[in-house]
């Protein structure tokens, strides 16, 4: 089977066929193929730029695998700032000797997931490193989309917002705890891994007044919601019982001891809407196949000392907790 | 000595605390300060789009550490395009244990460069990874700028085009591959690690009429030569004696049996200009600190099948091939 080597990231002759044979062959477009040190894009205005590196252990998973999420994770980070998702670079940090045949069904994905959104890969680059000093494969990315809806942030958050989730909460984090542990389960937990463009440009089409959205990655429900708490000065209120867990995800998380509120998700918003608008959000979001599972599960209480807290279906309250620690290591 | 650990990298609080407390620290911005998924930025015209990703080992050298080259090569993909850098993304792949000394050293590294060439720091991202899946440090970028002359194209070479290098070459190979090997010489060789935005956009602002310009990075001179034949179809001739190269750098080169074109430079670019303004360019080129070095070293003679000829000093000529086979890994 053939390996990429050293010499595939040398800036020499092999360095020219592998961008040619694989990265030309899969993502060619008129930007690209030019090969400068920079592309040259027409867009003006305001742009959302945003960048993320993957280092997601194993790069395949169920639903998906590294280069499928750094392409939903670049789009979602830039759809959640109400911007239209146009341009992506791509670096590869290669092992030497990763099987050629791993690296090009990596790029057919990223291939198809940018196709999906319409987003063009208009420049990257490729190093290889000895084996040893890197895991496998890496790949660092950045995004460029056109704002098309200005506004919304995490220092946003108004009294009576509304917050939502547009899916279930932990599938990502549980599907890659679950691999790593060798864990196999009668529905077997998959990664929510997707890009939410389509999703998003609905909701921004729509006339509901959106505060604030974020991809609960890294960190999870639980980080997103201190976040927000501490950029905007506000108190959140969650109702536990209203928070959507696959029962599969919800076993593991007992098994392991996580909180399903501290794993991370790679195809799931959490968005904090004007109350009046918040069924006509929950409406457009079931409409899509991305939302289908979206819930209100609590609200914006006051201004005030930053504080996210939870009630339990007992009705006792308690803090929500920002994840601390070492949690899961490569999550994403 | 406080070392980074992977909690680090986890999303959670101590996630907040380094991005605070370091990269705020250094960095802080308008613009980054929001700590949004995305940043929003008000951009007109064309822009130019680059990416890297940087490896360097060892990140300290002699003329620069991995922090500068990081911004040096980001601002200088964007400049050989005629742009102007104006912001930049960054992602840290960390190695878990790395000292936080390190870190901030190479943070520091990066904030004064990046301030010299005005360019703000407009978004970012952390991992760490666990001891052994990365070696060290290595950090992604990405750049945007505008684009203040158009037309610039390694597909743009014209018959007759002077060929300028704009210091010495080799200059940042030799010095990795010196460290690497522990070799002293008595005058250390330097890295030319530096940022040429300034050089370049006097020569912008200049009326020479330059064709092509690149950074000689991986793949060094020949590289660059290599493919601009190739891309442009033409015929370039070098003469061997019009090379600058230091004396350290040759006799490096000649007790390990490098060629000096074949090592990197990380503050070089090649430019092929129209031959009538060849003396008005090299006159722009000494009037700077950073092209007081710069040389005519050879001219496109032809259209026709891609092929770089080097003519020796005893006037015998043979072909300039274009580096092959692994070189030297990590040499950025």
């Amino acid at each position: 089977m053939k390996k990429i080597l050293l010499s595939h990231g040398s800036g020499g002759e092999e360095t020219q066929k592998l961008i040619k044979n694989l990265f030309l062959k899969h993502f060619s477009n008129e930007i690209l193929n030019k090969l400068e040190d920079a592309s040259i894009l027409n867009i003006s205005g305001k742009i959302a730029f945003t960048t993320d590196a993957f280092t997601v252990s194993p790069i395949f998973f169920k639903g998906g695998d590294i280069g499928k999420l750094a392409v939903a994770g670049t789009v979602n980070d830039l759809a959640v700032m109400g911007a239209k998702p146009r341009y992506m670079s791509l670096s590869f940090l290669i092992e030497e000797g990763l099987p050629f045949e791993d690296l090009e069904k990596i790029v057919k994905s990223i291939s198809e997931e940018a196709k999906k959104n319409g987003v063009l890969i208009a420049t990257g680059d490729t190093k290889v490193v000895p084996r040893g000093q890197v895991d496998k494969l890496f790949i660092a990315t950045s995004g460029i989309g056109e704002v098309v809806r200005s506004g919304l942030s995490a220092h946003n958050l108004q009294e009576g917002d509304v917050i939502v989730v547009s899916g279930t909460v932990g599938d990502h984090g549980a599907c890659i705890l679950a691999e790593r542990e060798g864990m196999e389960f009668d529905i077997p937990i998959e990664s929510d891994c997707k890009s939410l463009w389509k999703m998003i440009e609905k909701l921004l089409n729509s006339e509901v007044e959106i505060h604030a959205m974020r991809d609960a990655t890294r960190g999870g429900l639980a980080g997103v919601l201190n976040e927000w708490a501490e950029q905007s000065g506000v108190e959140i209120e969650i109702e536990e019982e209203k928070i959507p867990v696959r029962e599969a995800v919800k076993g593991l998380c007992e098994l392991l001891g996580f909180e399903p509120t501290h794993l991370a998700n790679e195809g799931m918003v959490v968005i904090a809407v004007k109350e009046k608008d918040a069924e006509k959000l929950l409406e457009v979001l079931h409409s899509t196949e991305e939302g289908k599972n979206a819930s209100i599960i609590g609200r914006v209480t006051k201004k005030g000392s930053p504080k996210v807290v939870i009630t339990t279906p007992y009705g006792v309250k308690r803090i929500m907790e920002p994840p601390a620690g070492e949690l899961l290591p490569r999550i994403c």
